[in-house]
């Protein structure tokens, strides 16, 4: 098969007018955090559309929305949302919002003033940032590790005068070391806050895309106890697609009162209440909870084949297994800087660590998808990186 | 009929759980400004979805989006406006947004720093003013006349020592005054705008919507000239319907490039891909071409109806007759508070002018919507005014 894709079977490609990022055929791009156009389920979003707006639905769908989102929706995504954490959500504590990227700079605007401070974890989701950035916000960075973020780090920061109006996390199967934020310290991190005065805008795309026999990990929210501490921030795009732009924030309802208090919903009513119709069809029918299973095995299978790959062809990379999400976080061997080795590559692209960095130096780490392509191309990548390295 | 409304005659309503302003039977709501629900195009937008995604579409529309949006969508859309402004229209000065209250949201992060200051015509639209502060920007009041902006007071505030990071203006058929910015003034504020290196940005949602038998009105940006001095928003809103969250910004592609840097669209891709390849549908096939001609028909109709009962039932009502857009500015007799007005009524409301005020007084104005009633309400409507003032 390596002979065959060496001899040009094509690989997993996208182009064209559509896409933000295109993967010509011929490179694998282990940067891409998206999902393979082959799962993106087109023609089942089309069968709800027609269901809900060509099937004689309610036109004032088309209407300024209400501002939190439908009621009736907000109930369909609790009830998946309960299932899909393992935990009770209530729709009161749900609004809808354009995608994760869109209420990052919604919740920046009406949780933090211009000019303060934002703790992120270093090294965290390499486009966060810019829109923190793009806020007027100033980002530090605490570093995580297998457990999530390091509390005694926070602290110390902490201790030194700086105040963050939030601190970012993305608890489940972090972007991009896929770590997950242990229980114990969830806690501590919402005490800290009830300490300290601060928010914490938890990024949490990848919940429901498990690969273990682990229960669900649950949202940050679980640790939350009514302490209005905690903004999860949920999104579609990992599930359905990218291009809905639709998501949800989910917090106690005094902070989602406050965050629908933002003048673009008091002008423009609800974040894209069409899309939501239509993505609330996926939901009822069931279409979405049989897409998510099948997103875990596939996404399984393919981390699976991208770490096996690692231990036959770069021994010496360092990495935990990833147990979901997208991403696994690798470490080469310290003399390397991945940067350099991009610039090297012909035939192959990922994420070099430091542009996942905030304050750390990890120029040695790669971060590398297995969300977009198939696992013998996983393969030939690993493959093309180990005689990069060589 | 009147009489037949009297006893009962139910009256254009709206409710339930999509909307975010509800119109309860027997109130007649002259705040709307909002579409009928009866001109809402839902079996249409239901059709163009059918089309776009149901009949084998390219799954890479659900893909994060190409950051400006579609190429072919926004080649469509020039074609369009360049025929509904009566000037030219070039793709590469377009931009897709998810509505013009969102991208007054990140135009603000884009072209002012927190804490500037954002000059608005004085009375405005009145949820314009909670973007900007959402935004952490202040906001200063220049009278509007029936010309539009007052150049002198700009000026004098300039001189003053104001340094605006952007003059947000409604040029066409403003809200809430009707009034349209004479041309002559449209070019010296661009002149301004160069010697005080400020931004205008237009919000022209309006534009294709005129009701008498001039030229058509065009964009703001004809008047730009390759100056890089005018960013104009336009949306679907008041086209097609608000619940599709669609719009474009439309301004010299360095403008446009910068605008497309913020963080929010790095990481997330273009606004509401999905949304605008089903929009894309009803350009293409006419629909929206045909669509804003039964508009203007209608609204047409409305804005005489509601002018001719003002004549008739409100005689010292002093207003210019709207020839666009979606509201009668109407000042009422000076002794007239419009918000104790407002109080009293129990089957009437509007938005009393101090509502759209920036820092003028202008209690005894109101705003009068005839977008979303029929003609015979809009005529019982002015008849409670009417009732209400005596």
């Amino acid at each position: 098969l390596a002979a065959l894709i060496a001899g040009g079977l094509p690989l997993t490609s996208q182009g064209g007018r559509f896409v933000q990022t295109s993967a010509p055929p011929g490179v694998i791009n282990l940067g891409l955090g998206q999902p393979s156009p082959g799962l993106l389920p087109l023609a089942e979003i089309g069968r709800a559309a027609q269901a809900q707006l060509a099937g004689g639905g309610d036109p004032l769908v088309l209407q300024y929305g209400a501002v939190l989102g439908d009621p009736e929706f907000r109930g369909s995504l609790a009830r998946w949302l309960s299932d899909a954490y393992g935990h009770p959500v209530a729709a009161e504590q749900l609004m809808v919002t354009a995608g994760t990227s869109s209420a990052l700079s919604f919740v920046s605007q009406t949780f933090a003033a211009p000019g303060a401070t934002v703790v992120s974890e270093d090294p965290t989701y390499f486009l966060a940032n810019g829109v923190f950035q793009s806020a007027g916000l100033s980002v530090r960075g605490v570093p995580i590790d297998e457990h999530g973020l390091d509390l005694v780090a926070l602290e110390r920061l902490l201790a030194s005068g700086v105040r963050p109006a939030f601190v970012y996390v993305i608890p489940a199967y972090q972007n991009p070391t896929g770590a997950c934020l242990q229980p114990e310290r969830a806690r501590e991190l919402v005490a800290l806050a009830d300490r300290h005065d601060f928010l914490i805008v938890a990024d949490e795309p990848y919940v429901a895309l498990r690969y273990d026999d682990s229960a669900p990990f649950g949202s940050m929210m679980r640790h939350d106890e009514g302490r209005a501490r905690v903004l999860s921030l949920g999104s579609f795009s990992k599930l359905l697609g990218p291009g809905l732009r639709l998501g949800w924030a989910h917090a106690e309802p005094k902070l989602i009162e406050r965050l629908s208090l933002h003048g673009t919903l008091r002008s423009g009513g609800c974040f894209n209440p069409v899309i939501a119709n239509i993505v609330h069809h996926t939901i009822d029918s069931g279409f979405l909870t049989a897409h998510v299973e099948q997103l875990r095995a596939v996404f399984g299978a393919r981390a699976s084949a991208l770490t096996a790959a690692l231990r036959e062809h770069v021994p010496s990379a360092r990495f935990e297994p990833p147990r979901g999400g997208y991403f696994c976080w690798v470490g080469l061997d310290e003399s390397i800087d991945s940067e350099a080795l991009l610039d090297r590559a012909t035939d192959l692209r990922f994420i070099p660590g430091r542009r996942c960095a905030v304050e750390r130096a990890l120029a040695s780490f790669v971060r590398l998808s297995f969300s977009f392509y198939e696992e013998h191309e996983l393969v030939e990548g690993v493959r093309r990186l180990a005689r990069l390295i060589s």
